[in-house]
């Protein structure tokens, strides 16, 4: 089979990559759908992110769904043909943190597709793919690109219920991407009653709004449109920080009000806060890391019609034509989501 | 002006009633609609409910929108034509629940309608109402009717918040009267992944599939219906017990997971729990009382299209015709939610 | 070895017993110090209590400390003649609630002396016993008495978790055998501002007491001791209910004040609860089940000094008086904690 | 009478200052102590801090306690001759946060001696004082500097609040001024397992430990002292950051594990804080502002013997001192608390 594994910033290459059969309790799984997410672009075209470099060839991405092809021993609950969305999120099961119930904390994480220790984590932008049965969702009803849209949802939905209770709330999204759009999508769909998006990009702004905010703020050029909000000591319940920049977190701590959240989701590097606002407001400022249980609900969600995200998946790219699509998912003027179409 | 009046069980008449001028901070409202309530249903079939008795006349009604119609000294964002809900919750703000945040648990509460306290507390079932401003919540873009709902909306919402985060959770909801259909609807816009509601007559639970329930089960009909659920220590994450029925509750009990929660907000008297259970899985269960600060909030998700009250509203009488509307509004077969059309 | 076998009601036998090795990961522990525990004493006067009822002859106990006499293959940080409290909660870890982190709730549990699933799952009573590394927690400074109290001073500080921040509040305990004398220790320790104790004999109130009660109450003596805290909607914050008698739980319903919470640790069967007081004071009432990570916390608050088990030990009772251990085990005029000191 | 007015940086005068009578509710106090606090210290030395800048003359001082001289109309619980802790804190009632049960953010709060508003909100540090009967709280059984007291412990049980549960916590304190050492006391009542204390200065450690700290680090001497907590992903539950020191909050989010909770209460300008740590494991930031309902709490623990603030009155200077009990506050190396004894 063939595998899509980056060997330097740039260098993105289609080898071929060995066969595997499935273990008792595994899956072979023929891959459909992989969506390119950010860290996939920052691998690509930079070799890495921060701290965190390639030391060595890696398979990329995470964000796939297939069709089993084969059962190891034992397997019940799956059949060949059945389309699956893969849960990357593999945990050790066995650490303090797995034991108490926070697997997104694992000491010995294997996510697929991340150069954090070394060996790499080999990803899943394979043709095909053993997996444990545990990690296959059944995605009935759904296309494959929908069933690879879980991943990047339950980063959302994690997200959100790291929130804490939304009925009602005002809800603050900065960063549009698509973590961010599926934030207001999650945020909507977890009762929020006024929700504001902003981006500095005028094409991400309309994909919030398709999503269900109720007010898309270019920042770029409305600098100013937050500041309103900061009057009597603030407006909104919740900020959803989604950009990684310091500049949206600043100004979205302006404008929450007293006891408000913000839920940190970007992954940016170090950024100098108001530390007077935080303190004197009582702010909460929550990291939200990954996700884990969030997976099987994600692909429900979608197979209910809970929570649309097909007008999210704006390209969908042949295999051949992966480091195309690689160049292509990173002009955020055109590009929400770009998938690579397997087989 | 005229005003609703039960003197006693089956005697509910058309009373004069004085007509009073708005003091300073005051709005006078010529009433529009008024939905009516279980409660006001008790007071006029037997004259209250448990312990709570009729004293002395009593207008009913607590379910109110209509016009403002003159403005007293200092209001400001109102103006006469004006179409608001009117919030029947009138906490005194000085006691040690209404400074803790807490006002429905306020010590001197005058909530429209109420025999609780002597003399009693009048309702809102007149032609006019003098109303403190405070009280008025807009209601643009939507009708009499639906602005009349945002009072057992916000019931529901209140128990919804109670219930804590919902997005993804499975939720069981017992008993669809108007308060437990409005359940449904908001356990559906906090993000719920599953519903299943009970009732014991067909026409409620008509109601709950409409109003958004996954699965909807008559237990006269299907008196185990709930019992597969118990299997693996249970499923569902949370009850709305609505119904104010013990056997809802054991049942409900029998169906919630390890942790889950139950919300009791229908009004019942003693009840025998399986101890055992709770304590054995843990459980929690929280009483739902009335609401206070969700009230503007259903207001807005009303109007927002957020939340959709419309189909609850089954049947509108004139005043004439208030007895009328008070007989058929007990007929669970046929009515969801009557609501009286006053002037 | 000799084990301590319950036979039948009342047929308590000191058996032979099978030796055992320890293998992989395992410990051989000498027992030396057992508290009897009111499920031990149950078994034994009753044979059971509930449904639950024994079926096999079975090993009691579950509160145990020992010298730990060999290790098995790769263990560390233990060595022979340490002495260990004993963790009897065994889940499986891998179950859904073991994963979620809620190994008490393990649809797969192992705890020691149990007659819920058939076989049995034998106790630890006995001379030696065969213990996973991770089930020992090393209890330097402290004596084999005190060790063995970690078990019941884990329900106790899982029960306090279960409530929340104590921090000032105000709490009721009701029931003051073992476990109430130590719930009021941990209420104590985490911040509690005021404490009264209930119990119907007055030794265990005098434990309360010498715990750190502000007020103990014989409620056979002063029936309507508690109806004065129910003044202005009532003043507890929190109820430990930890008698199992549904008296003490409804007197405890009438102290609390609105959003008070029950935490219901006390075992028993169907209770008839007031709950209109429930739904209109919102409060909440909650379950607490053994425990599972409390353990090691309960040894390190001992070892530290934060809580004090020692006058909870009344009665220390040689391995061959066994039997007339359980029979004093009951007399609550008189014992606190029965021990077993073994060889 | 005479009151101690800053007029500018360092030139602080006990001027003459208008007698007042009580009104309905109110009280006249004749204040018995002063404790300084670091805002104080902050107008006397450099006019201000930050953007909060002296534009008047203004009295200092708001952690006072003195004796009932005279009660206005309609003052009931309190007689002449009674010791009282006063409340500095008077927020307005009515606005949104003080009806949301969060007063310390009120929109109107008139907190003794700030110069936040223009006009200024005087001080308290006066002979006398007209205060609202609600404001006094009796210490019965303490001493005059201890119910002084009360008001620097009511930021610290906030700040604990704050932290959610404690109990078996493993919590670290940076900064160990009077704030700092009462969280400590705060922590330990509230029932961490272990507390570990830093500062720059070895005196504040000293009473750190005194009160009940388990290891005190002087990080200007063992400046990688916090590095080996950073292990497996860290170790404290609990950073209480009550330095403002930047340095301080970066070395404490290295030492929290997982879904740790930092409080921060000390107030700083700008921080520049490694937010990929933040967000990876899930920290949440959390600020901590003054206090509101805990100061009654304050003066019963203190009375209770629950927390003991003793110790951390080290020095104790009459009101004709002022100026040098002020340029005696400043050394944090002989200096906990400084109190002025009125007349």
């Amino acid at each position: 089979m063939r595998a899509l594994v980056v060997h330097a910033a740039k260098d993105l290459r289609a080898d071929d990559w060995q066969d595997e059969a499935p273990g008792p309790g595994q899956v072979l799984v023929r891959t459909a759908a992989g969506g390119i997410c950010g860290s996939d672009l920052h691998y690509y075209h930079h070799g890495g992110f921060g701290t965190v470099r390639l030391k060595e060839p890696m398979v990329l991405g995470h964000e796939v769904s297939g069709r089993v092809a084969e059962l190891g021993a034992g397997v019940t609950g799956l059949a060949p043909g059945d389309l699956v969305a893969i849960n990357p999120s593999r945990p050790c099961g066995a650490c303090r943190y797995c034991r108490e119930g926070t697997p997104n904390h694992c000491m010995d994480m294997r996510f697929y597709g991340s150069a954090m220790p070394f060996p790499h984590i080999q990803g899943a932008f394979r043709e095909a793919l053993v997996v444990d049965a545990a990690q296959c969702v059944k995605a009935e009803g759904i296309t494959a690109g929908e069933a690879a849209m879980a991943e990047p949802l339950s980063v959302a939905l994690h997200a959100i219920r790291r929130a804490g209770p939304l009925l009602g709330k005002r809800v603050l999204v900065t960063g549009c991407g698509p973590i961010g759009v599926l934030t207001v999508l999650a945020a909507r769909r977890a009762g929020a009653a006024e929700i504001v998006a902003t981006d500095i990009e005028d094409q991400p702004l309309t994909h919030a709004m398709t999503a269900g905010a109720d007010r898309a703020v270019n920042v770029m050029k409305e600098a100013d449109a937050l500041a309103g909000y900061g009057a009597d000591k603030g407006h909104f319940d919740l900020l959803c920080e989604a950009s990684g920049a310091q500049a949206a977190l600043v100004a979205g701590i302006g404008a929450l009000r007293p006891r408000g959240v913000v839920v940190q989701l970007g992954l940016g590097g170090d950024m100098t806060l108001p530390m007077m606002q935080v303190t004197a407001k009582e702010l909460e400022l929550r990291g939200s890391f990954r996700f884990h249980e969030e997976f099987p609900l994600a692909v429900e969600m979608i197979a209910k019609g809970l929570i649309d995200v097909k007008p999210l998946i704006t390209h969908t790219i042949g295999f051949d034509d992966a480091v195309k699509a690689f160049e292509l998912a990173g002009d955020r003027s055109r590009v929400m989501k770009a998938q690579i179409a397997f087989n």
